[in-house]
């Protein structure tokens, strides 16, 4: 058995910067979490061997974080206070001895039912998405080329080389485009993922920001770039329970919340969980101003783009000092005509994940790992694409009355 | 500095089928060698350092052939006798002491004055030119990727891989077509050479029929293929001198010693050193009947393989008895029209040389060493076109009086 991950560090960063504000926070709610496989033309249970999956979510459940891992974590520094460290003390001792908790396995018409969490604190289960997201990916990898010969997988890697090379050629033709790698969780591989890393660094250091994937990022020396995902915002909401105004309030309590614990550093506000448009309703002037943006992760970028300066203008506040991150299955003509399209008028970076790092010519698959349930109650994203709504049907139309969400654009999700 | 030879077997093996025959009978002729860039539009001394490449030379000149590398060649028997060795005894003594000789360097416009056996016997010069032609461009080779990244680098190989998997799945839809390697001396280096065999054999065992590298064919237990070159046919005309008879009978009396000495193994005659309508006139029946074939390497091939058809119709004897191999700046293009063409009428198969071993996307050199002088006669080739003749322009002219010679085709190199 070849581990698939081999360092609890082998994940998103936003799962540490989320992991520590539940940790000082949240520390007793409980949330669930289930797989999905939104690619359900691929029967991923008939391509990817049950045991094969669990001998590797058991091996995951039995790394222990490294000492310089730890270490390289607590000394990450508020940027504009080089003396302040951006995680607790308290957090660091709990992931010294934090073990990802149980999981449940079985399979079902060809897929993989798959959860994490039920009985579990949402500050341990909380860590199993991007750990379970590239095993399963990995697998998936690994059946597709299994039979082929050793030379037919060199030429695989030798396309990917060569697809990466033409997105390099290009891109540095837009010396003001930047971007960080997003693939973690949809990558081809581990290796290869380091590989786009090691080469991006090497090739593009200007327009490489960072990575989202915290063991590159150390190994690199680079910036581990990340913020929060929609889990947040759905557990609060989920736990207003029966109480609509509650609902509708928890976004803004999650706002001040994460303000409060992170200030400027990780202030790129999630905009899609309940949709685009209830929160542009909803930021306030004050958050708006302090804010450093807003990351785009479904629906129309052009429109949100528009929206988002609008949104700006509206508080007399120059879109220009605020940035958009793009992170919603971008690929290099997308991520040039949304530059072209916003160029000087808002600042912008690109979130790159799966056409960067699982693009050598195989099909993907588009799996989510989602908070499904916090203390018992059912959690919601409905996001500014339908096809990317989480949740069960009675609770979606509820959350979309009590969001006021009219949107009805549908996409099919690439990746 | 990374030696580019490494072994005395790192050459091709008709070096060591002429070289047996030269030690047996022509143990005193001096025979001098020349090398010519007929790539002119290339200053190759401008590319490649002058004391690079004779560091590389003394190295080569240092190497002795190690005793498990005389044991493969002495091992290597006559096809229909099980018993008895193709290669005598005593050469394989003297390939066990055997050293290369000196060498003459200069820089002249540009280009290398290089200069091989002057004064020295052709039983040891004779290995000269495929050990210092793969140098040569292997030294191109570092030139042209001196200031490419790490990245690029691999991206070039990759770009070979993807070339040679296109080669590899158009030649599989012919299962008739077999080729052997013949890229030693215009390789990109010695270990891509290594990578392209190693895939050919794994991937197409039976349309790739060997190698023309010993090294290489021992080390992957292959046959190493190979007969003979024109420097046999110029030097046999060129020690006639000035008596034009004995110089026109000499074709003659090398296809009776090669014979005599080889017999069917290695029975496959070199047509254009004085152009291929002269050998077709001067071949016997007899030995029409006898030999295994024509390798047929300049000119128009077409007209060649009809030709030759028409040579054995003639003498009565089928064509689908006898093999053509074709070995004239191949591409998967032109092996695929000339197998349609004679698929059916007479056996082929195709000697594969730079564009198997040296088409990653950089440019090539059509580079050649050639015997110049045998006892201080100058040499001759006319060869099926002009662009390819060897010698001083009066020889050139006397020697085309002598065949007969009335060819006018004339095609730049491509390699």
């Amino acid at each position: 058995m070849e581990p698939i991950i081999k360092s609890q560090l082998d994940t998103d960063y936003y799962k540490i910067s989320m992991g520590n504000h539940v940790f000082l926070h949240h520390p007793d709610i409980e949330v669930e979490y289930a797989l999905t496989n939104r690619t359900k033309k691929v029967p991923l249970a008939e391509h990817v061997d049950v045991d094969e999956l669990r001998e590797q979510l058991d091996y995951a459940r039995t790394i222990r974080m490294a000492e310089d891992e730890l270490g390289y974590l607590a000394n990450i520094r508020v940027s504009n206070d080089g003396q302040q460290f951006l995680f607790s003390q308290s957090y660091i001792g709990f992931l010294r001895q934090n073990r990802l908790p149980a999981y449940e396995l079985s399979v079902r018409d060809g897929q993989f039912d798959l959860k994490f969490g039920k009985g579990d604190r949402w500050a341990s289960a909380i860590y199993w998405e991007t750990i379970a997201l590239p095993i399963i990916t990995e697998l998936y990898t690994r059946a597709l080329i299994k039979n082929m010969t050793r030379f037919e997988k060199d030429c695989l890697i030798a396309e990917g080389l060569l697809r990466l090379q033409k997105k390099i050629g290009i891109l540095r033709k837009y010396p003001d485009i930047t971007f960080i790698e997003f693939g973690t969780r949809r990558r081809y591989s581990g290796w290869w993922q380091d590989q786009v890393v090691q080469i991006l660094v090497n090739e593009m250091p200007m327009q490489f920001l960072g990575t989202s994937n915290v063991y590159l990022a150390k190994k690199y020396g680079i910036p581990a770039i990340g913020t929060i995902a929609h889990e947040e915002d759905m557990v609060y909401a989920g736990l207003a329970g029966n109480d609509n105004d509650a609902v509708r309030n928890a976004h803004q309590r999650l706002l001040n919340d994460w303000w409060d614990l992170y200030g400027w550093d990780l202030s790129i506000a999630l905009t899609d969980t309940f949709g685009s448009s209830f929160f542009f309703q909803n930021m306030t002037e004050e958050q708006a101003r302090k804010w450093k943006g807003l990351r785009q992760d479904s629906g129309n970028p052009f429109e949100f783009g528009e929206q988002a300066i609008k949104f700006y203008m509206n508080y007399g506040i120059d879109p220009r000092e605020k940035l958009i991150v793009f992170s919603d299955g971008l690929d290099v003509n997308a991520i040039i005509a949304l530059a072209d399209r916003f160029r000087g008028r808002i600042h912008f970076t690109f979130g790159w994940g799966t056409n960067l790092t699982n693009d050598l010519g195989l099909p993907t698959l588009s799996l989510v790992i989602k908070a499904v349930k916090a203390n018992g109650n059912g959690l919601v994203k409905l996001s500014d694409n339908l096809a990317k709504a989480i949740g069960a049907p009675e609770d979606v139309e509820r959350y979309k009355r009590i969001f006021g969400y009219e949107n009805i654009f549908t996409q099919e999700c690439r990746y």
